[in-house]
């Protein structure tokens, strides 16, 4: 058993195979309470430190309702224009003074490594939510997550998974931390599906190599979506070298209900890791898959939560003792279909 | 009996007089925990998403204060420019990942019918705090609940009330919400007093007509103030199009003390929707005002709370719990001035 | 006893020696809580106004520390482009309307006098959070208070104590507050360190007289560091009428381990009221004394939420309630090095 207890989560690379079934296991534990059928206050009067130098809504309140859900309190700072930050503060003092100010802190930053460097000051425990081109550790474990669940809906297991990944692989972040983690288990298959321009990092590659997973690489959807989870991602145009290039490209990658009938498997699920532009030149993932059940994009962000409460829990060392600092709910609450 | 339990609340049209008695009935129900002679803890570890896509610090620290006053917890967003939104998100998409964030949600946006199309992706019940010059039903409900309360006060009840409406009858999207659930009421009298330019539309007008009340339309303050109530609101200069047209009203429909005196019913009531320019120049409602005791101004933002934790209770339904989840407050406060 | 019940705090003139010591006092007792030994609930339910106008992260996130650490629940806002202040109202009525959204306010604005002109309209308690070059209270409470306590640490008190102020004298609002503050007490030697263009003014030297304390000004630190504490403040050199001036001065009053070596005592006390410049060209306080125990610009701001915990429990009529509320903590904290 890994001991998250007074940790820092930083990386992807702090987890092996056990650790994550860990996490998921109380991912899975939190689930009673996310849905509203109980709350706990097993947090009562701790207080989350939520720092978000660089703004992003839906996982800064993610992290905020994870921990309000557990009982806990949330002191908020969005944007840095304002804080010391910018006025010449080393992350070392920024944390050393903030970590006074809170049990635990969740801190997202634009530049790669800020959150590890913050960390060397802070007197409490870290979660990065998100550093720049550098990781994002809990979109990857919600991503994990939600590949576990639907396919435990469909009675099988991450080991023996196929995956098609699509769009652009280069920069996504997300697709990079998913593959690595997915590289802890056994009998991978991955496609890999983008414009040459946009092809995964040679460094991916060799990972999915060393750890003797079979992929493909293809500039074609046709032919190769017979996955049990298609991991769509956003191109942005302004990526290609020219206009000409990403003409060329245009419209290739997107996917829409027609598609799915057309070349999907029945059960295929598929995830992205939002948000999609819906504007209509731009939508890689259309609007007309939002009847489908197996289109899993708001699972995973409600997955984020449970895997989000999960982590605190851990890190505060609090797993064990939800049931035990249970109340009842009694407002009106349609969370059933959280 | 209306059922506002797990329902939105977009729109004054949604109100009739047996649901506005309803929220008001409620809403005098909460003045015990707003004057803080007592708590309630009716809505602990319930979350409230307070989603200000358009800034209003005083609407939005209003609904936060409400849920809190009933023992919730609030997570906020202020601003759009960082929010999904601006990368192309649908308001769809938006509302399916954030009510996964939260038990009940406040909105305000500045695109009109934004809320509603909200509501749609949403899986929690949410209240429109402003959609740009479309509705604002919280304003226009503590703007009745404040007439019936002043009225209640000289023993009078809305049905027969005279009220003046006075400035910007044309944009002021709260004389418009106003005068729809007036017509609700019985034998009531508008004295509608704005410049030319900013009369009250035809279509509220005609509103008023079908509903069988009494109106005036006048440009002059004097000769038309022995109203009960006279609502304010501020003119801005800009919308008169040209300045000569502009400096032909400056002035002629401010308010201040000796006006009040010379003009009004001794027990006239003074609103306005706030905030009132204090800048000299365009000052309509002078600060000489704050000492007469019919300046309603102040009571209509304290009742601003007490209507928000009404609805918040009633689409929770929770607003026969309070009292069974009543606690002691041991701290100072001078909140019976409230 | 000075009753703090009910109090405005917006400067330090309000503050006697004994008062000085109540607060103390009661900062004290607050330390179990913020160690995370224990926790109280005093504040339960009560609701923090926590109002910066003007941004600054760890102020704010300090004042809403507090609150939590009591029990009560904050509302914050930040900025105020989109207040109605920035639409013309005057400070008086926001002060009416937020006064009816808490139970006590804290409040930052860019105006001096702006925080005791909003205090004339508000019906709760107004804290200072610093009002531009005028006032910031609770920093010049939170330096005494640490200064109090390192000097506890070697068997000393206030009474006798020599101080060296080093740095911008001129317009650093801190040192102007502690200095006024440390005229309460006896026989203290202020030790005045700075460029002559950036001298302390010449209205708080003589306060320093009038008090009967005895000081030197120089601008030379060799020589003049035998100090208990040296209060080290940061030099901006567009402060300078010329770049050569500034040249001039450059790296004179920096502060590093081997200047402190050589030229300090081996027990004083470093103090600095944050955040410091890291950047290589304008660090006044060398990254190389982090491991000098004696550097305690962490313990200040740590220190800060004792006393702001200490000023709300005063104000709200508390600080001998706190026991009766306690409950047991069971979270994972490291909080005992706070």
């Amino acid at each position: 058993m890994t001991s998250f207890k007074g940790q820092h989560i930083l990386s992807v690379d702090q987890f092996d195979r056990d650790a994550i079934q860990q996490v998921f296991h109380i991912a899975t534990s939190m689930e009673p309470y996310a849905k509203r059928e109980r709350q706990t206050k097993v947090l009562d009067g701790a207080i989350l430190g939520n720092l978000f130098f660089e703004p992003s809504t839906r996982t800064r309140v993610s992290f905020g309702t994870a921990f309000n859900l557990l009982g806990g309190e949330v002191r908020e700072t969005v944007g840095k224009e304002n804080s010391a930050l910018a006025k010449g503060e080393s992350l070392y003092d920024t944390a050393r003074v903030l970590s006074g100010y809170s049990d635990i802190i969740a801190m997202r930053h634009p530049d790669a490594g800020s959150v590890a460097e913050f960390a060397t000051g802070s007197r409490v425990p870290v979660i990065n939510g998100g550093d720049g081109a550098n990781e994002h550790p809990t979109q990857a474990l919600l991503d994990l997550f939600t590949i576990k669940r639907e396919l435990a809906f469909h009675g099988q297991d991450i080991d023996g998974l196929h995956i098609a990944m699509i769009g652009d692989l280069r920069y996504g972040r997300t697709v990079h931390s998913l593959s690595k983690l997915l590289c802890l288990f056994k009998n991978i298959r991955f496609t890999l599906i983008s414009p040459a321009e946009l092809a995964m990092p040679d460094k991916v590659i060799a990972e999915i190599e060393n750890a003797g997973h079979r992929y493909e690489v293809t500039d074609q959807l046709e032919g190769n979506l017979d996955a049990d989870i298609c991991y769509q991602t956003r191109i942005q145009e302004e990526r290609f070298p020219t206009q000409e290039e990403a003409n060329k490209y245009r419209g290739k990658f997107r996917l829409n209900q027609a598609i799915y009938t057309r070349h999907f498997q029945s059960k295929t699920v598929i995830m992205h890791p939002l948000p999609r532009d819906s504007r209509t030149e731009a939508n890689e993932l259309d609007n007309d898959l939002n009847v489908n059940p197996n289109l899993a994009i708001f699972r995973q962000t409600d997955n984020g939560v449970l895997v989000r409460m999960a982590l605190f829990a851990l890190t505060l060392g609090v797993e064990n003792l939800l049931k035990k600092y249970e109340r009842d709910i009694v407002w009106f609450s349609n969370k059933s279909e959280f």
